[in-house]
C-alpha cells in the first residue's frame, strides 16, 4: 500500500492532509537550513525569494528520504512503510522583496503586523516529492506554489491583542489564516492550503506526474 | 459579556469561527427558504445571483433575533445570552449566472462536477448582523462577500470517487476547500472562509461597524 511520508514537524501541513481523506505518515527531518542555504549560494549564487522554500524542502525531503531507504534507519520506527512517497516541504513569506520566516520575538512580529496592515505579500511554499515505492519509477521532482494575500487593515489593538496570544510567533510570516489571525486576512489569490503550509492541488499534480491517483491516498 | 449568536445548523460555520478563537452559542433558525425567495421576488423581482443569499441570511437573522427578543423563546434555553449579537449566513455557488445550493443527488453531483472542472465559479455568501446587546445602538446590517473559485481539472475516476464519498451532497456547490474536496480546488481569489460558508475579515468589519473590536470577542 502506498504511504505519503510527511516530512514535517508542522502540526499544520498534517492536519491539512488529513482533513483532505489522507493518512500521512511523519517522519521528521532534521536539516540545518542555514547549512543547505549557504550551499546553495555557493553552487547557484543568490536565491530568488521563491526558490529558497523550494532548496529547503528539497533538502529535508532527501534527508527523511535517506532515513527511510539508509542502512542505518536510526530513529525510525520499525513500523515505516515500505511503499513510500516522501514530501518536504518549507515556507515564506515574501514582503517587499524580502523573505521572512518565523517572528524573532514579540517585538518582531508587532513590527511585521505595522508594516503589513492594508497591504500584499506573498506566500510561497516549497514541496518536493520523492519515490521511494518498489515498483515506482524512482522520481524525485518538486514545484513552488505562491499565494499572494492581502493582509487587513487592523487597528494597533488587534495587532497588540493578537501578538500577546502568541500565535504568530510559531508561523512562517507571522499570521496563521486557520487560527487567530483568520480575521486579519481580508483574501487571497491562489491556493488557500498553500497559506497554511501545503497547497492540496499541487501535491495532487506532483503525485499524479509519479503516476499516483489522488483518490487512492482516500 | 456580548456574545455573538450563530444562527445556522452548519458544523463548517461553527467551526470557522471556533478556530478564529470565537465561542459562538448557536440558535438554528427555520426558515422557509422558498417562501422567503418567493416574497422577495413579489417585492423586489428577480435577485440577482449575490442577493439570494444576503435575503436569505437576513431572514435567518431575523428569525433567530425574534426567537431570542421575543416574549415567546420558545426552543430556546433558559441560558440564552443576554448581550448577544445575531448573524445570519447563507451561501450559494454561482455558475454560468445560475445559482446552485446543495445536488439533489449523487447524480446530480456527478453532472455538476463534470461542468465545473477546469472552470471557476463564484462563490457568494450572505451575512447579516442584528445587534442585541442592552446597551447597543441596535444596528441590523449585511454584506455579501464574493470568492472566485478556480475547480481543478479533475478525472472521471476521482469525480467518482469524491461523489461515492458522499461529501459533496452536503455543500453548497457541491464541493469543500476544507474537507475531502480540498485537493480539487486549484485556487480562489478572495476570502477563503468565504467559501466555507462565512467570511471572517467580512464579519470583522460587520462587527465593527457595531462598535464591536474583534479581539475582545477572543
Amino acid at each position: 500500500m502506498t504511504t505519503l511520508v510527511l516530512g514535517s514537524a508542522s502540526p499544520a501541513r498534517l492536519r491539512t492532509l488529513q482533513r483532505a481523506g489522507l493518512t500521512p505518515y511523519v517522519v521528521v527531518s532534521h536539516v540545518d537550513e542555514d547549512a543547505v542555504l549557504a550551499a546553495a549560494l555557493l553552487s547557484y549564487g543568490a536565491l530568488e525569494p521563491d526558490e529558497v522554500p523550494l532548496v529547503l524542502a528539497r533538502a529535508k525531503a532527501e534527508a527523511v528520504a535517506a532515513l527511510l531507504d539508509g542502512d542505518a534507519a536510526a530513529g525510525v520506527p520499525d513500523d515505516r512503510p515500505a511503499d513510500a512517497l516522501v514530501l518536504g516541504c518549507d515556507s515564506v513569506l515574501e514582503l517587499d522583496g524580502e523573505v521572512h520566516g518565523k517572528p524573532a520575538d514579540a517585538a518582531e512580529a508587532s513590527a511585521r503586523w505595522r508594516r503589513m496592515r492594508g497591504r500584499s505579500g506573498v506566500l510561497h511554499t516549497g514541496h518536493w516529492v520523492i519515490d521511494l515505492r518498489e515498483d515506482g519509477g524512482g522520481a524525485t521532482l518538486g514545484a513552488v506554489a505562491s499565494t499572494t494575500v492581502h493582509f487587513a487593515d487592523v487597528t494597533d489593538a488587534e495587532i497588540d491583542a493578537y501578538v500577546a496570544t502568541g500565535e504568530p510567533l510559531s508561523v512562517a510570516g507571522a499570521f496563521t489564516t486557520d487560527g487567530l489571525g483568520g480575521a486579519f486576512v481580508a483574501g487571497i489569490e491562489g491556493d488557500h492550503h498553500n497559506v497554511v503550509g501545503l497547497s492540496l492541488p499541487l501535491l495532487r499534480t506532483l503525485l499524479a506526474d509519479c503516476g499516483v491517483l489522488w483518490t487512492t491516498l482516500w
